[in-house]
């Protein structure tokens, strides 16, 4: 069996949850091609040192170029925060190396074009990390829609609602500074949303957008790790440059029309990733708390006994499911990472792209980009324009 | 146009109930016969002409027995406490009026057989109040038994929950007093299931049961209106002779297995009144707080969108919508009694018996009295037996 | 007790959903002064006649400058289409009658801003028919923010979803013709949610919009009737003048975010109108659909036990529920109406303007144009631009 | 780090479950002890050697004493078909191992004392396989209940829906088979609700059941692979022996009321492992299909705002969840292995016996043989009575 041997630069949130995905891959999709875990890299000794022992990895090191310069690494996930993807994506690829980068791919849709240039050039794989689009419900949704059991398509909403950041006293961690996360809620829920938008109902037009942010200063703070940090009242405090939500409406390509909302300060939701889509023939809604289940919905069933379906994608005909438990035994939110490295794994397998790739990184910066031009400018934008 | 004229007796909870009832009828049903509100009767002199006024009744009495007497009373609708359904109904079926009679018939089998009993042989109308038949969505239920959408039926599981006497010093009002209320939850609650039950799957062959009193004694109610009360701790103590909580199994005459719950004690749940049937082709489930939905389930549904459905049954093919809301807009808890008149006038109009009436009423009562028994000897008891 | 002697034009859906609301109101309310159904007036003399009969009208006419004559007539109750609002409330108020409109006052802000003029200066009563906020679930919701109880304000989310134009042979209606029904989805569904935010958030400081008309062209209806029509696919076509869906971003002046979207084109939706609340301490969510829930979080919950709650607004402290049905029995759309007429009695009773009055008829029209102004001009315009 | 050398017997269904728990654990809980997937013995040699190198076991084998005679093998994995559990156990125990075996512990009740003896004089560590007990949500309700805050608990209602035997073509697998599944419904499905009941309210005081088994022949399978099977109309048929479904009443001996129903009929139902419980103070609701969440009453909630609140059970106080992933990412079945495997590992560790153990297993036994015994008596039976 062929194997793809892996040097992944991060090890924080999203190094946990991309190791677990290589590590689960063989056991439950043996006729895969099998990632080998073989180094990790991080900033601190101590902590990648450990995150290798945890994870799995059968070597740490402290500088990613090194990697770079091993001929048994074929390929190079990036998980490290999203200010260096760009430096590591094109030192990468030029050297040859295939690459998994997180979303977003950079801070600017200039820098994520440029990466793009940089991979095609070189001719290597190339992945971006929207692991939702790998949920079985979600491709439930995606299978009805192609198939045209929805119809023409009238409507998306999209709402990713979070609320961890509703305390004032909540500390200016680094995703509340716009020089290292690039934006706010906007690029890191957005993002998703957007990509979730492009890849069921296909290209946007234009769009207008409004954003804020509640809490202008914070406390700096005393300590952080990965998602968790604590501040205290005493602490001094700095700017928050970051948005608290984004809204923006949308228009696509093929008419229909688009709602989406980003906000971490929706008290209640701890990660609401939803979405509804309305067609001609029929409708479909999810909800990411909830992610083993698509809400189904058709115009043409018998009269007396019309109604949203609670469907359970668990079952033998939806994606995955042979591969997992019983029907109605649920899985949770790293499957999706799995399911995006089987794709992965499958691209090498047959020797094509992996879908998402570069392609989709780039486009979801661009809309990205043409909502906050839009903001800026106070008027609708066309995606094309950038 | 013609009309059925009415006498009432009682002015409480569902006096106001049957009183409204009667009153939105021709606005809403106006091809359905008539009903005249003609005379209310209460014991309270005051408090009956008070609801006479606010109801809307022509005239008001404190002597039942006045009603029997007048010409133009055709109907006695009676809705005072169950002590005294028997010798109401009894007195008035001798006097050639009809009679519709609020569940339960009466304290005892043996009494409400004699009832039945005397009503078949005045050959007058009979109805039992039975309301919960008449919502549009049990009403899409039992089509859907009826054209053998839900194929055989293998489970019938009912459930009443309330709360309203969890706080141990709520008072020792008369429904937990067994001379007057007959029984508990059993006969308040459990009554509505049982029939429910009898409507939808037909009849039990066997049952047994379990009940407690969770509380044996509180406090003498200091005063007492309708379905409300006030305590005291200070107040001294008398003892409850009703169950808190009855449950038992059954099975019916059709195979099908039966599992029943009534309570008082549910904390959180205000008045669950539910029911799921799983049958060899479907399922349906239903609850009254949320009355205008079932949800509906169907074997043969293509193999990756099958789910429960929530039909919300406002729309032109459910029972009633019509003359109500456009779709979408629901209706409450009153609208059962005014589809409860409506069959009633119906039978009037195609001179037949209503159904639910006092054979269904008796039918009811065998089965709680079959459970009491069953109770009382610690052993199945087969229904015929009584 | 003092009566309120009430005319009435219009005899449709919503003329019966009024007069249905003047019947029932002494029957629950009787300490309300008591509304007196003296006359009803439609232009079609057998309908209005029937109309009378069925809904309990003393009288009926075709003319309604004859109301205006009358001594005996207090107020006018107008529910006939939009486009006769102005003309009817201009000389009813010039005559010394007071007024209770159905919503959207005008087709125009500047017809209703006249209307508002003239109301004012004759200085008599005046109500719009802005239903939904007398839903218990949506007052406690009110009662919540007054309370300070969901903290600062951040996020106003709307969405009121129907589906019944989704088949491009239903025909085409006068719902779907500008000059009668002035706008679409944005005036009959838009403006609900617009008057909802007002209501729970305040005033809305700029908006942008988006519509659609997603069929442009819809057969010529055979046969219509109230809100039901046939249409054949030989019928000629006529074009469709209104907006089938609108969509917009707003800043509320005290600096929520907001989302509104209109539409009826959401499959499988038949009447959702919805809103979510997120503040700085809580939230909350309703959906019309389950109109006796409000689904509420607070931020200050033990930490072990956060989660938003379903509270069923039938208990003793929520608003109007001790003289509806016990705690968990529901009540439905109807009620709404009980409710706006209770307030209105309730105005007359204290001397004052009852609420939503026409200023905010006037209001929610301005917030509408704004919208369209927006769309046509693609910019964000600001409310008090108009 | 000292590890726990593990021999596992068994490579299906379960045997996926267990050895993916083994191989996450210390990715996710380096802390622990440290399991070591030393050997997997399953009786077809390809299976099994299949299975070891899929999910990650250093040896196989076809003999499972082979394990018992090896000084590096501490615990022997217990997940064959239960026909089986006995022999092993007693051969490990007596060999000094210790013994993690999956529920049931044996078919008899008889059969399961004597492991425990076994066990018990051995004085190796015993576990068996409820792992339903290590959802984060249900040791919430856990929680609740030890800390007193749902306060005396009145009623248990548990429920365990499934349908995957609803078709009657669907063919005579070995788990409809009595000589080697023990029981069907009830074994399978019931044994969970029952050892939930242990957990969470206590001992169960006596019982009374009735079961049924719908469709009494089915078509022999001609294919059978760990839970999936074709047959086919023409297939020789032969009887099903055991229960389809199995219903029972339960008084607990803390005075509690317990309903219990478990079955394979429930068209509709996937996997509805639920239950609700209501106490003095509160209740809560537990549905598996919706694992993350745990609905949550409290009586002493302020008076407008009561109602049932949607928890999930994946924030920093929950069980677990600073292992897993951020709020509001949901895990899944399998996670209920790892948490178990956790408890073991901790067992060692500590030097004390796990929980669940051999006494939970028999005294989940002693309550599924009360059953069977009420329903052959057609009595009431009390647990201590066997």
């Amino acid at each position: 069996m062929e194997t793809i041997n892996i040097g992944m630069v991060g090890y924080k949130f999203m190094g946990k949850a991309h190791s677990h995905a290589y590590r689960d891959l063989p056991m439950f999709f043996p006729k895969s091609l099998r990632p080998e875990m073989k180094v990790i890299c991080g900033r601190n000794l101590e902590g990648v040192a450990e995150a290798a022992a945890q994870f799995g990895w059968q070597e740490y090191t402290t500088d990613w170029k090194e990697l770079l310069k091993r001929d048994d690494i074929d390929l190079i996930d990036i998980n490290a925060p999203s200010d260096v993807h760009k430096e590591i994506t094109i030192a990468a690829a030029e050297a040859g190396k295939h690459v998994f980068c997180e979303k977003p791919l950079a801070l600017t849709l200039k820098d994520s074009r440029e990466m793009l240039d940089v991979v095609e050039k070189a001719g290597v794989k190339h992945m971006v990390g929207f692991n939702y689009r790998f949920t079985p419900a979600v491709m439930l949704a995606k299978k009805l829609i192609e198939e045209g059991r929805l119809g023409d398509i009238y409507h998306f909403r999209g709402w990713f609602l979070q609320d961890w950041i509703v305390d004032p006293e909540f500390p200016l961690v680094w995703r509340l500074q716009k020089e290292v996360a690039g934006s706010g809620s906007h690029g890191d829920l957005g993002a998703h949303l957007i990509d979730m938008a492009h890849y069921l109902i296909g290209d946007i037009k234009e769009v207008i957008g409004m954003n804020e942010t509640f809490i202008k200063e914070r406390p700096l703070p005393a300590e952080m790790s990965g998602l968790s940090a604590k501040g205290s009242k005493e602490s001094a405090k700095g700017p928050v440059t970051v948005d608290d939500a984004t809204l923006f409406l949308a228009r696509f390509e093929n008419g229909a029309l688009g709602s989406f909302e980003a906000t971490r300060f929706a008290s209640g939701h701890r990660s609401t990733n939803s979405f509804e889509i309305n067609g001609s023939k029929g409708s479909v809604i999810f909800d990411f708390e909830r992610m083993n289940e698509l809400q189904v919905y058709f115009v043409d069933d018998k009269e007396d006994v019309q109604g949203f379906r609670r469907v359970l994608a668990t079952d033998a005909p939806h994606a995955y499911a042979e591969v997992w438990w019983p029907s109605g035994h649920t899985i949770g939110y790293e499957h999706t990472f799995i399911h995006s490295i089987v794709e992965l794994m499958d691209a090498f397998n047959e020797d094509r792209q992996p879908v998402p790739n570069f392609r989709d990184g780039v486009k979801c910066q661009q809309v990205l980009e043409a909502v906050d031009l839009s903001i800026d400018k106070r008027r609708w934008v066309t995606v094309s324009e950038l």
